[in-house]
């Protein structure tokens, strides 16, 4: 071996064995995350805005260095290029999305997770990992379907059946349970060797039947076309249902979409719920639906991967009235349930639901062993659950209780924040803690009954506009942050707006910061250059008044 | 407010804003593991094993607690309940799986990843991530397509297009590109959506094609049969084609298989490659694969989950020569890039490509937008990629050759130690850096040639059984771990046998480690108990003799 081979090797090793010294680089970030992580992003996670265009010129070498770099420098570079610029996504005035400031002991859980480096898809490779999942699962299992004690020692550690499947995220969770769903709508029988092992197209031949439909309100989560279009089914045939001016499924529409699958000879695959819609947080009349699934012989499937924690409150946990219903119940454990980004659960009614796409394998899954990557669509997985398991520990129902109590009061304050404001004009009330609104000055209100449906039109596309430029200045600015979308709102009919969206979960959010928020947009519409926007409103309410 | 109210109020600020103290139990464990990993886990990562059925005790609890438990209490139940009955993954004597030790500084660079809790859906929660994932993509699709400065500068960053998709793991990417291959077979025309659209029976009957196959080695990764099952195609048209001596795919058969489909009016949507089987570490003839694969004028996708980083290493790229003309290809970055469980991608050869997978939604991924997530099966997923760079960076090109290197140099010298050795048998030879064996005494060897097909058949049985027994008791012993597989060698026709299996990833296993994981083996087929399935296997040899 030549010395310089030699050296090259040596510093592999170290690479694997000889822990960053406290005093370096790393060791000194890591310490201070360590001692106060608020802290720490708020120094670092710089709030000035670098254009996007800008920032990828520090990310644009396609080549991997050949030579290796020191720790410390590459720290530098994570400091000052990524770290910086970065979203403050914990910081309390950043209420757009559905992040929130995560709980403390989140972090030297997560090393300890990570240095461990379970892989879940199997026994041999998780140990009490394994069980502790399942347990996990068992516990959310009965958070809404409330078995008795019987139910969970029959099944909890059943390796056979699942009461559930731990997954990334709520979009593998949602995909999961439609999944089984598909599969369980034609079993292996003596003349056929069932939907898993011949395909959708010889099935639906087999069963006679002209297509598979999916039903869910218009205000489904995008997850579900990515669903329908991967399983198959294809986009068209999620069938989109109109909601009500709450923004929940309207019964009427879904009967009459389900008449007419009937009449084209479709069989419907599932009705989906939706317990706290992304853009609005309503919830879907979930009874009635539960009723209609039993009546259409589907598969009930309930997407609460926002709302699910709701069931904590028991002041609020009758708004999902009729969840334990469902087949299957989608709940992110990255949202309400404050772990760290990659975890999410789908929970079965059914523990023998999940055998609709069991899989072994010759090396691990071997039929009979309790490895847990049989009834999963992802293979190898991190032990994301223990981080669910120390919530639940340590937060406990009450301390979920109390977070959930909180955000939904939080969102009525604001909601009554801006229906006092004169210029501002509330889209969606909140029912659980997201709400919308949008700036809409006093003056303009007053005219808009007046206008006739094409001008109103045209003002509304000026609102969206200014919509659009505020938010974009307000995130730019970096000092708060809501979101956008666009929907429809029952005072406007059909109509699709822009609209500000704001999701309040984060317990660091306090009212000085939503009053800040509003005084920042109102700061933000004054500015010369906007002014242009109003001039063109007023010219349109004008011409209107002229001719009317 | 009541004073209980105010209590627990106060108590779940803490939680978010009070960091750990150093002098805590929690605060002790995450000094511990900062300070030495390896000597933690050896402390507290016990090698005696508890049953399965005694472990699940700890993890019976299905309701969650109402009151929250204290950090404190609870984090000494994770030492001695979880941490304590963990698989050592990193152990340089567990070389039985695809896990490893872990390079040091991938440990606090993951605590900056979480405490910045990013998500990479969209650029509103990511920010610097997105462009960063970008190149991560950029710079694995460049060691395997090795495309020009120009054709990266165009597409590292063109936000409509897009070299690959990161995910959570092989699985996850496998489905990723059969689904971009299936949707690309049919997408929308004049008179028709496409497939994405309209599904996949539609489709079928559109093309008027009696169905889709999918075609790989016997060899092929479990995923793929769950690939089949959920995008609708059929686990029975997932066709299984023979391997050679050498565990690679046989082009005869495939061409067999092939012309087959074509009577039957079948579609051949993907050729499946392997580079690196899962169970054996053989490479399939990729060049020969990607002829038949523009003759087939099908998808062609290499499975490089585990033997991609090859590509680092001068001496052996050369086995992965042809992977530069696949359609697509699949690398984890939590094998052999060393990064924590849950990092996997996949490249695609056309910047095109998942364009066929796109999709929007009206809050994120609207159309133009440089958010990831309208190119991901995933929704919310987390900044792994920067672990993947935190490696590429500080490794590099070099430093990975060298692990590549060491463990395929590793490999040989075992199967070296494994063929000198008169009572083991080397099942498959390492291509890579896998290999399989199994127990198999010089004097039984000697007899087996000697054995009618239906005494070797009893014979090899009655040694699966002591395969099993052997590799069970060496993991309860928990000093060393190989797993166990079934398969068939050239050896013995199509008889499946039950071997050893070893992967050589771990840069700290040594020589005297694989010396020690064999001699464990000699120890454990000495015990008492297992001497009656010698007297068994003796008298079938008998009974042979007396006969023949």
């Amino acid at each position: 071996m030549t010395d310089t081979a030699r050296a090259n090797l040596e510093n592999l090793y170290r690479i694997f064995t000889v822990p960053e010294a406290p005093d370096s680089t790393l060791g000194a970030i890591d310490q201070a995350i360590t001692q106060n992580v608020a802290d720490f992003l708020q120094k670092h996670v710089v709030a000035l805005e670098r254009s996007l265009e800008d920032i990828e010129k520090d990310f644009s070498r396609s080549r991997i260095p050949d030579e290796p770099t020191f720790v410390s420098d590459y720290t530098t570079f994570v400091k000052e290029k990524l770290v910086a610029q970065s979203v403050h996504t914990a910081a309390p005035g950043f209420i757009g999305h559905m992040t929130s400031a995560l709980p403390y002991f989140m972090l030297p859980l997560s090393r300890i997770m990570t240095a461990l480096n379970q892989n879940l898809v199997k026994v041999e490779t998780s140990k009490a990992f394994t069980p502790m999942e399942r347990q996990v699962l068992a516990m959310l299992h009965r958070l809404i379907y409330a078995g008795d004690d019987g139910f969970y020692q029959q099944w909890i550690h059943d390796s056979r059946h699942a009461l559930g499947a731990f997954c990334s995220g709520g979009t593998i969770a949602n995909i999961t349970a439609l999944w089984a769903a598909r599969n369980r709508l034609c079993g292996a029988r003596e003349d056929f060797a069932g939907l898993a092992e011949e395909g959708l197209q010889r099935t639906l031949e087999y069963l006679d039947c002209a297509g598979l439909a999916i039903l869910v309100s218009r205000r489904g989560h995008y997850s579900l076309g990515k669903a329908a279009d991967l399983l198959g089914i294809g986009r068209k045939q999620l069938v989109i249902v109109d909601t009500d001016v709450n923004n929940r499924i309207d019964m009427q529409c879904l009967r009459d979409a389900y008449s007419k699958l009937q009449q084209q000879n479709m069989r419907v695959l599932a009705l989906v719920g939706i317990a706290g819609t992304t853009e609005t947080g309503h919830v879907d009349p979930l009874e009635q639906m539960a009723d209609f699934a039993v009546e259409a012989g589907c598969h009930f499937h309930i997407d609460a991967a926002w709302g699910g924690p709701t069931l904590f409150s028991d002041t609020h946990r009758h708004l999902l009235k009729g969840i334990e219903r469902a087949d299957s119940v989608t709940i992110d454990a990255h949202k309400q349930l404050y772990v760290p980004m990659g975890a999410g659960m789908v929970l079965f009614k059914d523990p023998h639901s999940l055998t609709a796409i069991e899989h072994h394998a010759n090396y691990i899954l071997r039929e009979g062993s309790k490895d847990l990557g049989s009834h999963t669509l992802e293979g190898s997985r991190p032990g994301k659950a223990m981080l669910v398991h120390a919530g639940l520990s340590i937060i406990g129902r009450r301390g979920y209780e109390l977070l959930i109590d909180l955000g939904i009061d939080k969102a009525r304050r604001f909601a009554e924040m801006i229906v006092a404001h004169p210029d501002f004009e509330l889209i969606t009330a909140p029912e659980l803690n997201i709400l919308t609104y949008r700036y809409h000055p006093a003056w303009l209100q007053q005219q808009m009954a007046n206008l006739d449906p094409q001008r109103r039109r045209e003002v509304n596309l000026l609102l969206d506009q200014l919509t659009r430029e505020v938010q974009k200045r307000q995130r730019e600015a970096g000092k708060t942050f809501v979101s956008r979308t666009r929907l429809r709102s029952a005072v406007y009919g059909t109509e699709q707006l822009t609209v500000f969206r704001v999701v309040l979960a984060n317990p660091l959010a306090t009212d000085a910061i939503l009053e800040a928020v509003l005084a920042e947009q109102l700061e933000i519409v004054a500015a010369a250059d906007l002014q242009v926007l109003f001039s063109s409103i007023a010219e349109i309410c004008q011409s209107a008044a002229q001719n009317g």
